[in-house]
């Protein structure tokens, strides 16, 4: 087993650090379950800097790096983050963004996947924006320069549902679905069914580190617009624009009917949901609903995430999992790896 | 797109005519979707005989035949079934397994994997027993003659279950699992929350064609140990045995029991289940179980089942739909062929 890939990290933030981290600690026992080993050989960040070393970045080092530091002690390091030289240059075979989200634009992750992948490297990213805003464009320039762009840790962090709906379900008639895509949002219903107000449960939520500060991106479903958004487009190849997808939070819900609903054997919760039309558009909306206990999705509680695929020949089909997470969605990005080494390997043959 | 492959039925009862069905049927679409075509050149049944055509069996007339009819009067048919030498003739590309499971032996399924499988052929079956009984012989055997053995349908029908431990969760460490994977036994038991008793759902679930005429298999545990003893061998290549898995059925769980659970938020469940010990080994257990509301599987209704992966990377990952049906047993065979034709495609290139 002697495949390798170079990785420059975009970002270096908890995801990134935490990927690096799995890296350093478990590589051997990584490379024995993968069969192949990852050498990060780049890394760029804001606030660091970048390091840049073709025998592998001092990870130790890395590492330590913390809060004023910079990486311009580091073998190959410089204080200044130079993202588009980086991506573009030969250092690395599989760049691995981990910015942050712009949900307007998708912005600066979307220019970091273009640029990998018009240099002719694969690129995997937890970052809604790229895909949300140009799935298609993104697939069509991977195809152009024969490489992958992946991004499962986008919708539910390690939690498999693009490649569950591409790989095992292939050929089921996927003609729908409905999901609980927002770790925060659903832990204050679930929370608030134990009797918090609002306000209360955001606040513990915030205290628990599933929260931002500003959590008007989870409460007010912008975050599981920008997933239904993506997940739509990556499932069926289509241009949904976040945009067009009608959207309500929960803030409007309020204790009463949490009370009211649970006395009726119902749970409120934040649905985003997709399916297609007749001509093959496709409809989607995002809004708090009632659902009955026996509904695949009514159970699913606190941080956990969950998706049900409506099928032609099974029916609903769900996958719940933990849907956040610097863990879970560091192994969403080897997952990737592990998709684009597959690609690579199918089409050497 | 010229890529097809010659199918031999092994069994012409409810799930392979529902396969042949949508192949007659839906071939053309099916065509598109999954990049090739399928032909069914031979199919064999104890009680319709055997026939046998390379350019394909007659499906309407083979689809047409009922009680006391036999495949004699069809081009390439003859009164008796002679699984063996159809299996190792050269009349088919892949072959399909569906006939029945016996439980002590996982005759006559395993010996039809084996000779297809000596004979070069890729064999994917819904039949529990060959890979309960033989999981690493067969896949010795299918490694050695570069043909795949696949049997996805063996454990939730149409739900990937395999499939995606093997794919989407490579690499996240499944230390074990448990499942609703029976839908019998978890439909009597949903029932029993609303009132009937055992007996009462029992007969209940066989008027809905869900039980079989002796449900004992389904109620007493021994359908569900199969199951288990199965995944837990495809997931670790392990070499579990079926009685060496304790084994509980429903049988004892009273009208009592599920009242009393119900009014303190639980709920019974059959729950099969299988982890790893320190030293590899595996443990494994069947037995009814009282899980808290939170629990993954405690919302699990009805003829539904599921399976929760207890994961390093990812804490619990669990994924529930049909766990039986006509169409959706067919559908794990499609997809199992669809597996056969991604391993080919692989291997050619």
């Amino acid at each position: 087993m002697d495949r390798n890939y170079n990785l420059a990290l975009i970002g270096f933030g908890n995801v990134n650090r935490t990927l690096a981290d799995i890296i350093h600690r478990d590589g051997a026992a990584l490379e024995k379950e993968l069969g192949f080993s990852l050498t990060i050989t780049a890394i760029t960040d804001l606030r660091y800097g970048s390091v840049v070393n073709p025998r592998g970045v001092d990870l130790d080092r890395a590492l330590a790096c913390g809060e004023g530091d910079t990486f311009a002690n580091l073998d190959g390091g410089q204080e200044t983050c130079n993202n588009q030289d980086v991506i573009c240059s030969d250092i690395a075979d599989i760049i691995v963004e981990a910015t942050f989200t712009n949900p307007d634009d998708g912005e600066p992750g979307l220019s970091h996947v273009r640029w990998g992948l018009e240099s002719g490297k694969s690129v995997c990213t937890t970052n809604k924006g790229p895909a949300a805003f140009a799935a298609h464009e993104l697939a069509e320039l991977a195809n152009k320069n024969a490489v992958r762009f992946e991004c499962e840790g986008a919708v539910m962090s390690g939690t498999p549902v693009i490649r569950l709906a591409h790989g095992p379900l292939k050929g089921v008639g996927i003609q729908g679905f409905s999901g609980i895509l927002n770790g925060t949002s659903n832990y204050v219903l679930t929370r608030m069914e134990s009797g918090l107000t609002q306000q209360e449960a955001i606040v513990e939520a915030q205290e628990l580190g599933y929260a931002e500060a500003d959590p008007t991106a989870d409460i007010g479903g912008s975050d599981v617009r920008l997933k239904v958004t993506l997940l739509a487009n990556e499932l069926w190849g289509t241009q949904l624009r976040a945009q067009d997808v009608p959207t309500h939070g929960i803030t409007a819900i309020t204790e009463e009917e949490i009370k009211e609903a649970e006395a009726n054997g119902t749970h409120w919760k934040l649905i985003g949901q997709a399916h297609r039309g007749d001509q093959g558009q496709v409809i989607a909306s995002v809004g708090p609903q009632r659902l009955e206990t026996r509904h695949p999705l009514s159970g699913i509680s606190g941080a956990t995430n969950a998706v049900m695929f409506d099928t032609l020949y099974l029916g609903p089909v769900t996958i719940s999992g933990p849907g956040a997470g610097r863990e879970e969605t560091a192994y969403a990005l080897i997952s990737d790896i592990v998709a684009i080494d597959h690609f690579y390997q199918t089409q050497e043959r």
